[in-house]
């Protein structure tokens, strides 16, 4: 089983071969490996093969930094110009957290990002410093969910993940509007299964389990969260995130956008300039331990605290490593021939 | 039927009556009426004869401001010293709409308020100013939600509302963390109705449609919105609620309140001096246009935008008045005569 360190460092040299500067190749690399190790595989090393593809095919930008359409004190917005959307966005946190310092909030959108993977990776940056952290995105070349009594698809998923601190490990919430992903739906076509529950709509409209009314002529929709029974949650949260993630940079939908990638938005708050960081912590604690407490529906499955499997999987791949997802090594293989790079191969 | 301003004036005189000094009465009759005109009606003038009752037990604060407990550029903190909520949230929106103007971005929070009542009614005091807004609150002294996969409750509805300018009518977004409400349950309770979903859990976790499990003995559960299916989605709203309301304010469940009452969170967006409010409105105005001529998957119920009908109703409400809900006017009639007040009566 390959370290976390190797695999970073594989996906790193791949990254740097293709092309990208400075600590691109580094950053992304990373926080794609955490992505596995956080348990997210469809939003992992899996998008390696397509970030390659992208960078040699002069759709993702590899050099160079965005260009800043407005800063205000607690306000950035950037044009991401393409760049790689995992390094973008972790730098977009890390200003957000410095800045918060100062005026306790601070948001950074940024418009025309490249792909940015998987939302939980960032989460860490922010709350191992004491706070709190909103990443958001969506992508405007792209659509797969209607709103809620609609059958034409406006939005994607539009996920939206927190990381909260408290007295011991952050929550790492990673939720979407809509009740899956067009990653999973994808990933049960290619394995012929279906939904566990009607989680999409044919093209007429009538529910569905099978993941394959999402794709041919007649496309279906993946339903917004709370599905055919209260979907308007999912409706409400998609139409908050396309406007954080749109609306505030100036560009998005109404553009016309052909190309595959995201529109981001970054907000971090500073507790200690609000009620105190350890007052945050005291209340945050107190109800996270009343969840991890809770008295189960069923006495096999304890109630989890989103982000505790993504921490644990965390120190574990640090620890023994991890191995990649049957297929993954094998589908870099031919870019590390094309690279020049000695291919990483299962034990 | 009265008039809008005929039923504001009505719940003015009978808070002041009450005690309530300064413009208190007044803010908080018009939103509390604006909320039945939203059709939200049982988060509007219902919510009377129970503010009249705790402002004369002295539970319910009447005189004076809150006290500050931060004040960063961007981070207000303020303790809310059990004054009326409604007051206080329309406080807290104006004065974070003035700060977001010179930082982009401004967040009041406040503890220990009075009870909120509609949060979709706070919103048009930004939208009308071309600024997003976001409110949020959760009561610690109460619980009706438990954690995804657990039984025992620890969170309230936490609802949270969002108000987005676009070329039109703002889209007025207000949902809870929960599938249902600990008022519509009542409601329904009383009604002897039940809910058109498996929308609760019994004591033993068993999903229910009967609103009778939420009380008695042993206690049932609100589920978290997505249900039984995917209620990590509503679950992990309720966490991010939490923590803005009142992780954030520094007080919350972990001070075993024990009064009825709300944290609240409310922060403005200027996307002037984000990417620009014509390059805002654009996204969000196309997005509202994607989802008003969505094909419908039922021909009979075109699919609506969040908050089409709260501002149909207000407009409707303004112009010809509107009918109080049946036993309204009734079960103010008594605190009318003790407070001195001539009494509304249908005509």
């Amino acid at each position: 089983m390959p370290s976390f360190d190797t695999l970073v460092a594989y996906a790193e040299r791949l990254l740097k071969a293709a092309g990208l500067d400075g600590d691109k190749p580094t950053v992304t690399a990373r926080l794609l490996v955490t992505a596995d190790a956080m348990g997210h595989t469809t939003h992992g090393l899996a998008q390696l093969p397509d970030y390659i593809e992208d960078i040699l095919a002069g759709k993702m930008t590899s050099v160079g930094e965005p260009d800043v359409v407005a800063d205000k004190p607690a306000a950035v917005v950037w044009d991401g110009r393409r760049l790689p959307g995992v390094w973008l966005t972790d730098k977009a946190v890390r200003l957000a957290a410095a800045r918060a310092k100062t005026t306790g909030i601070c948001a950074v959108t940024i418009r025309r990002s490249h792909h940015i993977a998987c939302l939980a990776t960032f989460l860490p940056a922010a709350t191992e410093q004491g706070l709190m952290v909103i990443v958001a995105s969506s992508d405007p070349s792209d659509a797969h969910v209607a709103p809620f009594g609609g059958t034409r698809a406006v939005f994607t998923p539009d996920p939206l993940a927190v990381g909260i601190p408290t007295e011991g490990d952050p929550i790492l919430i990673d939720i979407s509007a809509s009740i899956t992903t067009a990653g999973m739906s994808a990933r049960l076509r290619r394995e012929g299964g279906s939904f566990p529950g009607e989680w999409a709509l044919d093209a007429d409209g009538r529910p569905s389990r099978d993941p394959n009314v999402l794709v041919g002529e007649r496309k279906g929709t993946l339903l917004p969260a709370g599905g055919v029974d209260h979907g308007h949650k999912g409706y409400g949260l998609a139409l908050m995130v396309e406007a954080i993630t749109q609306g505030l940079c100036g560009y998005g939908r109404a553009d016309g956008e052909a190309d595959w990638g995201a529109s981001v938005f970054v907000q971090v708050f500073d507790p200690a300039l609000f009620g105190g960081l350890a007052a945050f912590t005291r209340q945050t604690e107190w109800v996270a331990e009343a969840c991890r407490t809770n008295p189960p529906v069923d006495p096999a499955r304890p109630v989890r605290l989103p982000g505790a499997a993504a921490m644990r999987g965390m120190r574990d791949a640090m620890a023994n490593g991890l191995t990649p997802r049957p297929g993954l090594l094998e589908a870099l293989e031919p870019w590390a021939a094309k690279l020049g790079i000695t291919p990483l191969r299962n034990a």
